[in-house]
């Protein structure tokens, strides 16, 4: 069972995901997790935005976590980024548009208000990047490229995100799919190894 | 001169580029727009969600001409597409990664909690979608080339302002729009057409 600073922290990333950094309120985080109010400054005395920074931090490991679970269990990297972008989407129908990235909607939002946060946030792209160019280097791309490659398909998931929830349709995130899968099959054929054949390519 | 209802609209347009619509304020906003705070439920009623619905909407054709008029100036679709990814990234930097896009950090935020909100950020995407697939398809490309093509550049430029605000470089822009030029290069020559040189491929 998780604790409850664990609990305070996965709902208040749930809310971000939803509403963002602002337009989540501290009494709305204590209700969802069914916490008590002073356990909020208990936990996280510097306030919502410590609150916020520990839950951008554990959420962004979270969610490389999950990355790395899809990616390894398929047989190849094509399949892998595949399977992700297609997980991405079954998500997105699940919960009617409603949850996709808790870092992005605060990203936006703090870029230019709290340096705190936004180095919170900028510190989980960079692992993310770190993360996904490893296991493309491990598959057979060149650092150069997979740095890229990296970098180019999570500012597509994140881009495909926001049109996908704003028009209610996993197009974009179909359409931004098919397009780093792709460009993962284009970088392994590039290095002189067989991609794989992929599953939804 | 701009009326007073167009400033007002564009300084909320401005605002909340930077800053989102939760963390936007009336008073912020009649204070950077110098009008009477009365101006503003004069000219909306209907509140900060009439008026963040007519800046939406007025900033959303804005930004559609501005890609028109880089588009149209340059000699063919790939400089086309290529200039405004460079334009991008030059705001940015000229900016201090503040001023991407007014539509995406209001999508964000609002597509689970305000309906009419969400459907001016749709729209606002769909027509986006629209003009740049007719001209994608006045370049050469089939329909659906050009609507995919058109869905994937807005999703990757989108993406990309999410990670070079956070990471503050434009690295993230100049890969997303290295990948978008190569796709539009792909579209046109399957389609049997010459693309181009290009100026930054």
């Amino acid at each position: 069972m998780a604790s409850t600073k664990d609990r305070i922290l996965d709902v208040t990333a749930e809310l971000f995901r939803r509403y963002g950094y602002t337009g989540t309120g501290m009494k709305q985080i204590v209700e969802s997790a069914s916490a008590p109010y002073g356990s909020l400054y208990h936990f996280f005395p510097g306030g919502k935005e410590q609150l916020a920074q520990e839950a951008i931090q554990r959420s962004g490991r979270m969610y490389f976590e999950l990355w790395q679970t899809i990616f390894d269990a398929a047989p190849d990297a094509v399949s892998g980024m595949s399977d992700f972008f297609l997980g991405a989407a079954e998500m997105l129908r699940q919960t009617d548009y409603a949850d996709a990235c808790p870092i992005a909607t605060v990203a936006l939002e703090i870029a230019s208000s709290s340096e705190p946060l936004r180095r919170a946030t900028a510190e989980v792209f960079e692992s993310w990047i770190s993360g996904i160019t490893a296991r493309l280097v491990d598959a057979g791309a060149t650092r150069t490229d997979a740095r890229e490659l990296a970098i180019f398909a999570i500012a597509a998931l994140e881009g495909a995100f926001v049109l996908s929830r704003a028009l209610r349709s996993t197009e974009p995130v179909d359409v931004a799919g098919a397009a780093v899968i792709g460009r993962v099959r284009a970088v392994l054929e590039a290095s002189g190894l067989s991609p794989g054949p992929g599953r939804a390519g």
